[in-house]
C-alpha cells in the first residue's frame, strides 16, 4: 500500500516506522515544508522518498496528515481537492471541531477520517520518532457517520495494525474530553515549570532531577508550535477545564491553610481513586459514562 | 555493621535492600508497629529479624527512621534516649524544621543526622521496596554543624554507598526548596486527579491511560498517611508555593482566554527551559543560586 505522511515529526515519523514494520505500508512518501525534516526522515529510513504536496497525495492509498492543528485546518481543503476518489485521508490532531468544520461541506468529506491517536512524548521532530508508540493506546475517530464505509474501514484497519483500540465520538465530545485528559495536564505542566523557574531566585532549586518533579513537569518540554494551536482551537473547553482544576487546587490549598486534617485526607483519598482507574477500569468508564461513545477493541 | 530500620515501607525497605546489596549492612533489624509489615519484610528478606523499638535500637551501629514525618518528630526524642553514644541515627523525612526542633536540645543531638534522600515512587509498604531506588539521586543533610563528625561521616558514607550525592543546607532551606520541587508537584497531582474525577459526570473520560495524563497524575496515587503530615508540617512553604503556582496557572489561562498568542508562546517557551535544567544543569543551579548550600558529589 502507498502511504503518504504529511509532517515528519514525532507522530508522523512514528506512524511511518510502525506502518512499515507491520507490513501495512509497502511504500512511504514524505511531505514536509521543512527540508531539514525531509532529509532527516530519508536518512533515518522513515520514508522512501520525499515529494511536494501535489505529488505526495497523487496515487496514495492513504494520506496521513501529522502537522500542527491550525495547519491541518488550513490545508485539509486543498488535500481533499487533490485526492482521487479512492484515497483515504486521516489526520492525527488533538482537536477536531475546527478541522471538521473546515471540510464539512467538501465533496470529498467522506474520504476523510478525523482521528486522534492518543499517544506521544514531550519530544518533537523526525529524530523523536519511535517504534511501538501507539501500542495499546486509544485512537479516537470522530463523526464516523460522515465517512464513507470503505475509507473508515481502511483507516480503522491501519490504526489497529499499529496496536490501537478505537473510540468513536463526535468532534465536540472529543474536544471536551481531550481538554481534561490531555490539554489540561499539558497546561498544568507548563505552569508548574514556570512557577518553579520563577521561584528560582528566592530559594534553592536543587533536585529538579528527582522522580516526582520530573514526571509532573515532563510535558512542559513539549513543543510550543504544536501546543499553541491546540490551546487556541480548544480554548473554550481548556479554560473550562483549567477553571475546574484551579477550584480543586484552591480547595486543596485551603485545607492545608486551615489545618483541616479531615478535609485534606479526604481530598487525597479521593485522588487515590485514580490508581484503580489507571489500572484498567478506564474502558468501563467509557461504557458507563457515555451514551454516544463506543469503544471498538481490537 | 548492624543496621536497624524503623518503618518498613517503600523507603525503609528500599534502603534495607541496597545497604545489604552494597555490603554496608551485615545484619538488618526491622521495627514496625504494623505486624503485617514486619512479617512481609521478613518474608521478602528485607530484614534478618524483627524487634521492638527498645531492642531494635540497642547495639545498632546505625538506626534509620523511615516513618511519616509526624511520627518521626514524636518518636525521635525516645530513640535518642535509648541509643548508645556510638549509635548514629538518621531519618528520611521530607520535612526537617519540626523534626529538628523536637530534638535540638537533646544531649544526643550530635548522634542524629537529619536527612532527606530525595527519591521514591507513588507506591507504599514493604512490597513497594526496590533495589537501586537512590542511585544518582540527591540526599539533603540538614544543619550538619550540629552533628558530631563521626556520626556525620558514617551516615554520609551510607548514603554514598547507595549511590547518592549529598547536598548540605539548613532545615529551613530544605523545607523551602522541597516545597517547590516535591511538595508542590504532589499537591498539583492530587488536585489534577480530583479535577478530572470531578469532570467525570459531565464528559467522557476515556483515555486516562494515555502517557501524558499518566505521568502528570502519577503522584496522586501517593499515600495520604505519608503526605498529610508533610503538608501540615510544611504548610507555610507549601501554601506559598501553591500561591505562586496558581498565579502562573491564571496567567497561562488568561493568555488562552484573551487569545493572546504572543504571550502564550512566550509562557510555553519559558517553560521549555526546564528541559535544559533537567538535562544536568540542576547542580550548577545549586552552586549559582545558594550561598549556604554545598553539594558533595560522590
Amino acid at each position: 500500500m502507498n502511504v503518504t505522511v504529511i509532517g515528519l515529526g514525532l507522530i508522523g515519523g512514528s506512524m511511518a516506522i510502525d506502518l512499515r514494520r507491520k507490513g501495512f505500508a509497502t511504500s512511504i512518501t514524505g511531505v514536509d515544508k521543512n527540508p531539514g525534516h525531509l532529509e532527516k526522515a530519508l536518512e533515518l529510513g522513515l520514508i522512501d522518498k520525499g515529494a511536494s504536496l501535489e505529488e505526495g497525495v497523487k496515487n496514495a492509498d492513504v494520506v496521513i496528515v501529522a502537522i500542527p492543528v491550525d495547519k491541518i485546518a488550513a490545508l485539509m481543503p486543498t488535500i481533499l481537492d487533490l485526492i482521487d476518489p479512492l484515497t483515504s485521508v486521516t489526520d492525527v490532531g488533538s482537536t477536531k471541531v475546527l478541522i471538521s468544520r473546515a471540510i464539512d461541506e467538501h465533496p470529498r468529506r467522506g474520504n476523510f477520517v478525523p482521528a486522534h491517536p492518543m499517544s506521544g512524548t514531550e519530544n518533537s521532530g523526525p529524530e523523536a520518532a519511535e517504534a511501538g508508540l501507539f501500542e495499546n493506546k486509544i485512537c479516537i475517530i470522530c463523526d464516523h457517520e460522515k465517512i464513507r464505509p470503505q475509507h473508515l474501514a481502511l483507516i480503522e484497519k491501519m490504526y489497529h495494525e499499529i496496536g490501537m483500540d478505537i473510540a468513536y465520538m463526535s468532534s465536540d465530545e472529543q474536544d471536551h474530553s481531550t481538554a481534561h485528559v490531555s490539554h489540561l495536564p499539558h497546561a498544568t505542566s507548563f505552569a508548574l515549570a514556570n512557577a518553579v523557574l520563577d521561584a528560582n531566585d528566592r530559594t534553592i532549586i536543587f533536585d529538579l532531577a528527582s522522580g516526582g518533579f520530573q514526571s509532573t513537569v515532563r510535558l512542559a518540554k513539549s513543543s510550543p508550535e504544536m501546543w499553541g494551536p491546540i490551546f487556541r482551537q480548544n480554548s473554550h473547553y481548556v479554560v473550562e477545564s483549567l477553571n475546574l482544576y484551579i477550584k480543586h487546587l484552591e480547595e486543596f490549598k485551603q485545607s492545608i491553610e486551615d489545618d483541616d486534617d479531615r478535609k485534606l485526607m479526604e481530598l487525597m483519598k479521593n485522588a487515590n481513586r485514580i490508581r484503580e482507574i489507571l489500572n484498567g477500569e478506564s474502558q468501563d468508564l467509557v461504557r458507563k459514562e457515555s451514551t454516544t461513545t463506543k469503544l471498538y477493541t481490537k
